[in-house]
């Protein structure tokens, strides 16, 4: 293990956050919350002095870096910025706890969106600001962003830590280089950002609540600003959100083809088709479902694709309670928060690439049954798909169930019902936010014990992710020295 | 496809299931039961007729038999055995509905125990009786029975139907012939049932309530005889259930290498210790969990043993509504649900065997992944694991939660609670039995509408059949003609 190269790596992930929590300094200071301003500055004087003895103890690292230690920087960077990231808010004393603290921004960096506040309109505008952004940081990934923008050499190095930080069965590389392949996806997504937030301001959404929304939904963190998430909002507002939402649950490679006009690949591209394909049957099923809830065919429609695009993208507002839907629409929603949004999107869950190569495994396992001697290969977009990346998409899924009913046994001591438990980790794990019963859309996590709370962020950890970084941080293989 | 094959096959399936329909009549006779003497003669007279015409039919057919029909050939007579295994039920009306008593004979063949009936006391003796023989006959495998002893032509196909209805990731043989395998572990089977008939007589339980309750233990089903299943049993009987059903759990081989005296085998075989590992871990859970319910610890560790024991052979009956539990000891008892008992029982689930094998696999991912360039492999017991085997276990998990989710999603129709659906679902496609909640110990399945209940008879004989000799059944691919 290279712990020195791993060393200065956390020194400069922490500098890259400590110039992030700047701005939420500078709204602190100008709307003059002295406790915010403190959690800042003693955050900011905390990653200074922890960056500089990183730095000098790890000065001169060897550059050997191989697969492991991408997956283990992977996994102990974000643990460590979420230690650090969540300091603002217990020194502020805007939540008072340090676990419900680590808690929040976990549950921001991770784009999961539950929350332990009872009421959020209470916190200051610069603690606001700062947790909607961890949304949008975490959303496409900090450490892409460093290895971006930041002069980080080495192409194995990029590599390793962007494969282990991406989401998705397979990334691919859009142009020759790794690391000009992120800088296009990191531009669209402020571009994207960027549009989102004008429409929203054109709506009449103040500027904060228009940044912090658009965090939330192009991170597909889901964070609301407002204790009822965004059902005050006009229908103007929410549509403007569901739209957005549902666009960064699209795989970014997808807008890359657009832009160099490669129309054709983006039409028949299959996980796009099936993902769009699923939104489009999951509204109509709950619109008929829920159709006389509403006095409007127009509002029937405009809350079921809320709330699908909410769910499936993994964002997590809400525009209704759809904990009162009934039981058919609430099961579509938990069916939903586990497939998840596109592959190389800033959404959750399982991925829908995934859920493809699944039923395709599957398919080609019951033709080889039928006829066993017929080798049979499974192909994406034409394309042949490699037995590792099956085989990595199976050992995922068997990770997956396994982490879901350890979770599911740890939480229910704290003695909820059945069905606040399951969909508590259900929506933690795929890193949605709001789940249903007592963690509903207008409820909160507040009533967990700090055990299940720890658990739980692990869990939106290991989601986020996508479980193996955090998994080797738990094998004894990887602190072996040889 | 070879039909001429299959209707013969199906004929002699429907001959067999009629001549251990006789008994069940003659208890009718003897109690003087007119309509049940009446709804046996007409299925006897109805099987007679079909197996007459399909004989008839049929006759001359070609002896070219594949892997494919034996899939289909499996999945087609379990569905003729419980379309005509029902009919006793319907004809003596002491289940008025077909689709009810469909469910019912369902649930006895594959042997999961869940019951749409309110008031069972109120059968009488022979339906009882066929109704609790339907778990021993399904337990072992109907087919197998057929294949063993009667004149069943040709090595492979005894083969291939024997891996299509087995349970178990991996059907050995014990002996070079197929047949004798089968045979051998029939008649282990057999005494043990024996064995367990007598405990319970010795215990001052009638022979009638006696054989059904051992019929059930045998096959790990669970459908009970009384209405509180099995609460108002003495202890004696209640622990001699515990022990039968934990022993029925236990893969079969395991009993021809102890009469073979190959002490060391089962001593070290490793899903055999995780099975008992599971149960002991689960009991000791459960029992600090619930141990204020209960006035002695005596009482306290013999429910929760038999709960566990009940749950994990997916058999399914209870001693106490444990529904009324703590979440945390609900839990562990749905964890168990899925992991189920060990492969070559007549248990249902996931599978201890597979649970191990998924393990294994993830841990041979996470190596590989630390360490890219070398290249592992998944030893069972010590001997290196096909990766055909590991592909199959992979492509039945996947199965395995696509399915549980579809179903989830059509069930939910009814408007129930998820925890009420989710457990529905885990006890039917488990074969379990009773549930949580509005389908706790206590309750039953007669609330669901007609389309639920056919949906969950189909999840329970996917459940049993291991999905598969299911799947190919709606697959395009298997009734094209070449």
């Amino acid at each position: 293990m290279n712990y020195k190269m791993m060393g200065r790596f956390l020194a400069q992930i922490l500098s890259i956050e400590g110039i992030f929590m700047i701005p939420a300094l500078c709204i602190s200071l100008y709307c003059g919350d002295s406790m915010a301003v403190k959690g800042f500055v003693c955050t900011l004087l905390i990653i200074a002095a922890l960056a500089a003895v990183l730095f000098l103890v790890c000065r001169g690292a060897p550059s050997a870096f191989y697969a492991k230690e991408g997956l283990v920087c992977v996994g102990a960077s974000w643990f460590v910025l979420s230690l650090v990231g969540c300091l603002p808010f217990w020194i502020s004393r805007e939540i008072p706890s340090y676990v419900d603290a680590f808690f929040e921004i976990v549950s921001g960096f991770t784009t999961t969106g539950a929350s332990i506040l009872t009421n959020v309109e209470a916190l200051s505008n610069g603690i606001l600001y700062w947790r909607s952004f961890s949304h949008w940081l975490g959303g496409m990934g900090v450490l892409v962003f460093l290895l971006t923008f930041t002069g980080e050499k080495g192409q194995g190095f990029t590599m390793h830590l962007l494969r282990a930080e991406s989401p998705g069965p397979n990334v691919g590389k859009l142009v020759p280089k790794m690391r000009t392949t992120a800088a296009i996806l990191y531009i669209i997504y402020i571009v994207m950002t960027i549009i989102n937030i004008i429409l929203l301001v054109i709506g009449d959404m103040p500027l904060l609540e228009a940044l912090c929304t658009a965090f939330g939904t192009a991170g597909t963190g889901g964070l609301a600003i407002k204790n009822d998430s965004m059902v005050r909002y006009s229908p103007y507002l929410q549509n403007v959100t569901t739209v957005f939402m549902i666009l960064f649950g699209v795989n970014f490679s997808c807008y890359y083809l657009l832009l160099i006009k490669e129309w054709k690949s983006v039409i028949r591209d299959e996980e796009l088709r099936l993902y769009f394909g699923i939104i489009l049957v999951s509204i109509l099923l709950i619109a008929l479902n829920i159709r006389s809830l509403y006095p409007t065919l127009e509002e029937t429609i405009r809350h079921a694709a809320f709330q699908v695009g909410s769910i499936i993208t993994t964002t997590g507002y809400a525009t209704t309670d759809f904990d009162l839907w009934p039981s058919f629409s609430k099961t579509i929603l938990m069916c939903l928060m586990v497939v998840g949004a596109c592959a190389g999107s800033t959404g959750g869950g399982l991925k829908v690439a995934r859920l493809l190569l699944l039923m395709k495994g599957l398919r080609r396992n019951i033709r080889q049954m039928l006829n066993p001697r017929k080798v049979e290969v499974v192909r994406n977009n034409g394309a042949v798909v490699d037995e590792k990346i099956l085989d990595n998409t199976n050992a995922y899924l068997a990770a997956y169930v396994i982490i879901l009913f350890a979770v599911f046994a740890i939480i229910s001591l704290d003695g909820f019902s059945i069905g606040t438990n399951f969909s508590a980790v259900l929506c933690t794990f795929n890193n949605i936010g709001p789940g249903m019963e007592a963690v509903g859309p207008m409820c909160n996590f507040s009533a967990f014990s700090d055990l299940s709370k720890l658990v739980l962020s692990w869990a939106m950890l290991a989601g986020r992710l996508e479980i193996f970084p955090i998994l080797v941080l738990f094998s004894r293989r990887t602190w072996q020295q040889k």
